[in-house]
């Protein structure tokens, strides 16, 4: 079953204490396909790029099974560009540039071929934009996932709540999940967050792991124990990403499949931050990710039928 | 197998952003064998209190199969005396009296019929009385376990550097971890610390769960997801008792089975915080523990074999 991305597609210049980049690939929609595209092969996107963007992405896109009819090129602007330097704990980052450029009016047109997809992934974007591609889809897919950030919850927070009310499954980090929810206790704060819409909640925290909720189930993934974090960027998306690749490769919303998405999304995060940029995400073989997965089996699986003492 | 556990038996004053308490019984020691009960009903304990500590305590130890010749009472002396308050975020707290009362001369004696102990765990005290325990074991025993604290880091680090020589297994929170190893990174951390001495190493991370460290071997154990932490006091030593008690009942030091053991500790450790001091623990039944542990599995456990795409 095919997956839909929607979302930036983007130029980034980072900076950690390992050392900076010039104007890399990035965009949500560039990691979340790049990921995805390690368990799906039929993909689509929908996005917007200036003529600045090189070709050279998009046949990389094409050749990993990506249909870009959707990907609108704005002849004569330029494409959105973030600039972002990390902190040396990692987990925090200041924004040095922001420059929305074809972002700023972009109407996300669906291609008629990509009507009729099952899994639809809205990567972080103003929420009216992901509002409208639910909008313009004229079946509804089997699974809509969306991702956020606390910038939409400070600006738009009543156009996201109308957002919230249309998809599955909601993914975003522990902080985003206390300030959306306004309590500091996560598993409260899935009470209250999937009270908004969502019946499916992903709560990433990074290198201590995620959270899945539905109903009374609770998963807990951990994040694979590294040295250190090389570049967190991307490393979110990857995780979207590989979760709604294996999703909907799978074609099984059950909550024991989910699990694996879940495993199927950390195994490929923990490779985003190992280089900068999407790098990683390029050069891993299926044998790389099949052993990481396993990796992952050893690390949190354990037998135990306790008896009575 | 019998488990001897060695530390303190005490009184703690408790404030919590849910409450207070009066003086309530506490001490690593009595922490560690309650939860240890749970899977292990021959235990011996090393410790020392005034002639203020209630005989029903030592009465409720002695039920549930702690054998207290090891626990000295000193006449006309008072008991080891911790109070603390939590703040908001309850990882945090202040120490607001700390009356080291006997614990100030503590000779920890073996009882001959302690001898041949084949579990030990060593609570959270001075270095040098850990150390003499060790040196006072005619034969050592299977498994040597301690926890620490970063008290004893700064005062007494060149002792503790020799104890750590000692034992097989050390159990430490994040923070300790990070003071100990002078690195951030919790597996560079893993690395420092096992070539202090300790061929096994576990993690504590509070509501992020728990890391086992192995050779190249690492098992991740998630917390239990909960609405709020009524209070933590305990937990570490509730875990520690709960992991030695199933490892010393089982009579199995292998990796799969030290990941059972992990589990074990983290139920455990997941009742005490339920409520002020020991009362949790006191009143679990076995079904209760079980229901826990099998939560336990359905929060981390999944089947996956990952097939090519």
């Amino acid at each position: 079953m095919s997956l839909l991305t929607v979302g930036s597609v983007a130029f980034d210049a980072i900076e950690t204490p390992f050392g900076k980049t010039d104007k890399i690939i990035g965009g949500a929609a560039t990691y979340i396909s790049l990921a995805a595209s390690m368990y799906q092969k039929e993909q689509k996107i929908v996005a917007v790029v200036g003529d600045d963007f090189p070709q050279e992405m998009i046949n990389k896109l094409q050749n990993r099974g990506v249909d870009t009819e959707g990907l609108q090129i704005k002849q004569g602007e330029k494409s959105f560009f973030w600039s972002g330097k990390y902190h040396n704990d990692m987990n925090t980052r200041d924004t040095l540039i922001t420059e929305l450029n074809v972002l700023e009016n972009f109407d996300p047109l669906i291609p008629d071929n990509y009507q009729g997809t099952e899994y639809l992934m809205l990567g972080n974007l103003t929420p009216k934009v992901q509002t409208t591609v639910i909008g313009r889809l004229k079946q509804r897919p089997k699974l809509i996932a969306m991702d956020t950030m606390n910038f939409w919850m400070d600006i738009a927070y009543d156009d996201l709540r109308e957002t919230l009310k249309l998809v599955d499954l909601l993914i975003i980090n522990d902080e985003e999940a206390r300030q959306l929810s306004k309590v500091s206790s996560l598993v409260t704060a899935s009470r209250i967050i999937r009270d908004m819409g969502p019946k499916y909640l992903i709560i990433k925290k990074g290198e201590h792991g995620a959270l899945l909720f539905h109903e009374d189930k609770i998963f807990v993934a951990p994040a694979l124990p590294i040295e250190e974090v090389f570049d967190p960027t991307g490393a979110g998306d990857s995780f979207a990403g590989g979760f709604m690749g294996y999703i909907s490769q799978t074609n099984d919303i059950s909550f024991e499949n989910m699990k694996r998405a879940l495993i199927a999304g950390s195994a490929t995060a923990s490779f985003c931050v190992e280089k900068f940029g999407t790098q990683r995400l390029e050069e891993i073989s299926q044998e790389d990710l099949q052993k990481r997965i396993q990796q992952f089996v050893e690390l949190a699986n354990f037998e135990m039928t306790y008896q009575l003492a």
